[in-house]
């Protein structure tokens, strides 16, 4: 069974994760993902669903920070200017975002008559990491079918971790990357409430990880390289927060990274995005003015604490959960997870 | 009795004027003015309150457009980012910026003794333009009574416009400028609303100003100058809108401003702050979550174009209420309202 | 022949125009056009190449300007972060941002070898406007070889306007839009510069518009209609200026579009992107530190107005060399050319 | 004599400092405190010059990033719009922004007879937290004499930290906290460069300091407080860097607060600003157009690593050198030097 952060004693700050420790402890938020593993191809998508209904039609309220635009993320531009996501999210490689585009838009466009018609398009929104050190990202071999299959096998419950889906050739501190996870439970007003990151870990130079104990592992016979990586980070809450809060929020998640001896390096990619999935916006809205939930400024710090934990076990847990791998041209990436088992206290 | 732009024929956009046509239509919003003529002075404050009570215990919902910063305001970079403002609104020129803050921070000690104790300090907010053309602003000649002057006399009703408060010593278009308002009025789920702009006209080069009817004043005798100007405007409404929704609205204040001509000149501070006085922010709120009225996106064109009408309308009320006026130096600036009584139809 | 707005005596401002009053007036700027016209179908691609060599090694100092972010236009992000485009720019309908981003990634996998490999991903800058009015978008009719073919059709020389390439389909004002263009010109140090603007119009309520002689067109038997538009504008310039500049001058775009009497609608994606021709970056630049032509920023107003001036003409030039046009299901917009013949003084 | 973090065996990250380990390793950077102690006033001004001459003759490129904008500092906006400063930086209290803005205003006027008459004004700098925790922030003890001795008091060569100038009352991580500095050595086409930092710390949580070897002191006896702390980061490099550039480095300030254990609270004005020293700008610069020294972007790690590592350092010094501290009302706030001393290896 695969093991994670908490298994090895590394514990990120202080609050308490929900109960799957996972994005997917936010309810109704569905994962799912399609890998590619073919000869020096190592990619794939990863699909996340804010609900299970029409997004279009059910839009949630989201925001962007981008901690370094080295990126060729789609969608966040609007996303930002109406702080509303209304597509599922699909993470991939970078030579995707055309692909994946297509994709929601045709999902979109089938479940939206009016689309195009008697109402105005669609913004898909589409993230992505370079995997090209692992795998031969010029290959293109991603196709529509691969991100409905991931759209298609999203669910509820834990998430697969590692090397999946989008998670597939990625790399972070000289190690293997991938997709990882985590989660923050809390009070709000007397009721229970979560935050969950989605962490595409794809960063960081080779020595500059630092483990919560103060351990720093460095992956042996690493090439020196300048960073070409990426994260993203889908940061999602059952709290309602306007979207300007959502921003800030998004933002803690660059301290997570931090912590983990990140300094978002010039060729890194670095985006969060934040949703909620309280009060959505009902895209046929009949009134003018609507009554939405927002946070009291005054507790936002319990958010931005939890964002940056989780952040920081995600990118630990998709670390730790991939296995050592051997990709394009030899190019190969060992497991944070066997050194952790061969550095064990 | 002053004129003002529709006196003259001159109507911006389509919809219809508040009663007054001028921000105190936002019911609550509360305006006073103090100025100074003293030799080569001719400077002032004008002061703008979004509500009677304490603002600090009850801030309203606010956001700000830098539409081109090259200015002084203070108090813009955390309205920005907590989308409130917890004072009056001060508006003089760019050297007693200084002394508007000072003034805001002695009227919230005095009201509020739980700042820098048991709660933070307090974010003053004071907008300014560059009056130096006619004023002798190197002698920095209004202090915090004159601020306290303009603060008490703030009043509901009509507003005195032209070279009063903070308007007395401004440009533009080569013409003398000053304090303008107008305002315009929608209905939202059947109810009616208000949205209204206060302009500190100081802006825009002698020959750039284009009227609504096409006409294009030039001023006579004008020295050839670099725009060092500015031009402040706050838009307030009383209907609910989150500080996302603000923000958007105050940047359609530069679109009023370009048509009249303007193109925001590299010294120009051209700034827009924009409040709603619905439901305000309980500096001691118990809650964690609260509930907050927000516009259904889809209805933001009627705000947008209300903010544009109006601050072009603003702005020529400013200029036509502005007598000619010979300041510092023999400094001189013709009147807008000589103008059209001189090329009336 | 091609009727152009001075044409008409529509004069906007006060500089002189280049030779072309053509984008192309700015040395190595190149333009071409793919349209496709096919019963339900009028849409197509421009491409606008700012040299004729590789991007990617050569990389063009630029910026972005999101007037209204209501877009779905890729590569904006990294374009902001690094000040740099590395691609030819493609404009579109929105549904083929997906097939311009895949085009883009083509040409340079192509002539780039080390992409993916040695080197790290590309940037592809693609913009969009919605022309669903006129074209039946969902039937998603681009390919990539639509973009290769505008992509080789790029030349110096006078642009064809209206409703060609990207165009084809958009509406203005409740008229027909499409591809326009202007210049201007001016010296600085002695010596011969220009900025041209490429628009890309599909913008504006029926009943907005304003001539610059102050008449007001209103297209006949306009329906009502939110506006769901955008407006893509291209700056380029052969004056040195840093990327924190040409953002400035880009927002000056803005300007241009609300003299035209928009207020930048809700449902309209307003872009601007400024590029200059002046010291490209090299992708393998051996130097750590390079010495880059700026311009004194107290003589930025020249550009300031230039662009807002160009804009203006740009969206007119646009608008008057569409010809009328019955699109999908008898949609019909009317000609501002023809309106401009009808009414002539 | 004062201790420092690498007294201690403290070292953050990989880079070599300059020979003082201070922002003064940067030529011409000069410092000065003016510390105000008298019973329950912790409170003072530090100045910054980032040359011996007329700052608002020959200004510094510049860039500010607002790590978390709930501040009161005054003079960024235009920073960022222009990319310059033009006064030295004064820090102190949040409340003191109004006389450390006037005594800038003071000290320009004077230099500059031109400013108000035949150019524009000035653009004073100054930046703040909130002492009000030791100190009797509501008495406002600060005039500006008291700015005026730490400008005069400003000098190259080493730096004192801790409880001094602007840093005489302030708090970090339930620490005392203050002022303190750190800089980086690198390499530039062969020639040396330095890149340094000046912390104004006054920020973070009791409990959530990690120190760089993993160790989390913990203050005894700390009462539970939300943060309404702050912390301002002032960078200053030799090596050439246009604004975009310094704002990017400036961003990675908060990288350094990150590891520290910061998440950035919803309360803390958390400020980096970026300047060099290269290629001034001169006011009256007679060229239109200029040529400036930018780095080559593929170069940029280094100085995000020198400032997040320098940014670390700088705070860990600032706590270290102060010392425990009883100030108003008897609060009380334990060093960190002693916590070190007493739990040495």
């Amino acid at each position: 069974m695969t093991q994670r952060a908490r298994d090895f004693g590394l514990i990120c700050g202080i609050m308490e994760p929900g109960p799957l420790n996972a994005i997917t402890d936010v309810p109704g938020v569905k994962l799912g993902h399609h890998t590619l593993r073919d000869g020096d191809i190592l990619t794939g998508f990863t699909a996340l669903l804010p609900h299970d209904g029409n997004l279009f039609r059910r839009k949630m309220r989201a925001a962007v920070d981008i901690i370094n635009g080295f990126g060729k993320s789609a969608g966040l531009m609007q996303i930002a200017e109406l702080g509303q996501i209304e597509t599922p999210l699909l993470l991939t490689n970078t030579l995707a975002i055309g692909t994946g585009f297509d994709a929601l838009v045709t999902r979109a466009l089938a479940a939206n008559p009016d689309i195009g018609r008697g109402t105005g398009t669609v913004n898909p929104a589409v993230l992505e990491c370079n995997d090209g050190y692992l795998s031969d990202i010029r290959a293109r071999a991603l196709t529509q079918d691969h991100a409905f299959a991931a759209l298609d096998a999203a669910a509820t419950g834990p998430v697969a971790e590692g090397a999946v889906g989008a998670g597939a050739g990625m790399s972070a501190f000289g190690f293997k990357g991938g997709i990882g996870t985590a989660s923050r439970r809390f009070a709000l007003d007397g009721s229970d409430f979560r935050l969950g990151v989605l962490a595409l870990a794809n960063f960081g130079n080779a020595g500059d990880l630092a483990l919560p104990d103060g351990r720093r592992p460095v992956p042996p016979e690493t090439r020196s390289q300048a960073e070409r990586g990426s994260v993203i980070l889908v940061i999602a809450t059952d709290a309602p927060l306007e979207s300007r809060q959502l921003r800030r929020v998004a933002q803690r998640g660059g301290a997570g990274l931090a912590r983990l001896g990140a300094f978002w390096g010039n060729g890194s990619g670095d985006i969060a995005l934040a949703f909620t999935t309280a009060d959505p916006i009902d895209h046929d809205e009949p009134k003018d003015i609507v009554r939405l939930g927002a946070l009291n400024e005054n507790r936002i710090d319990t958010l931005f604490r939890a964002a940056a934990e989780a952040t920081q076990e995600a990118v630990l847990n998709a670390m730790i959960a991939a296995p050592a791998t051997t990709g394009r041209d030899g190019h190969h990436r060992p497991s944070l997870g066997d050194w952790l088992r061969a550095n064990a206290g």
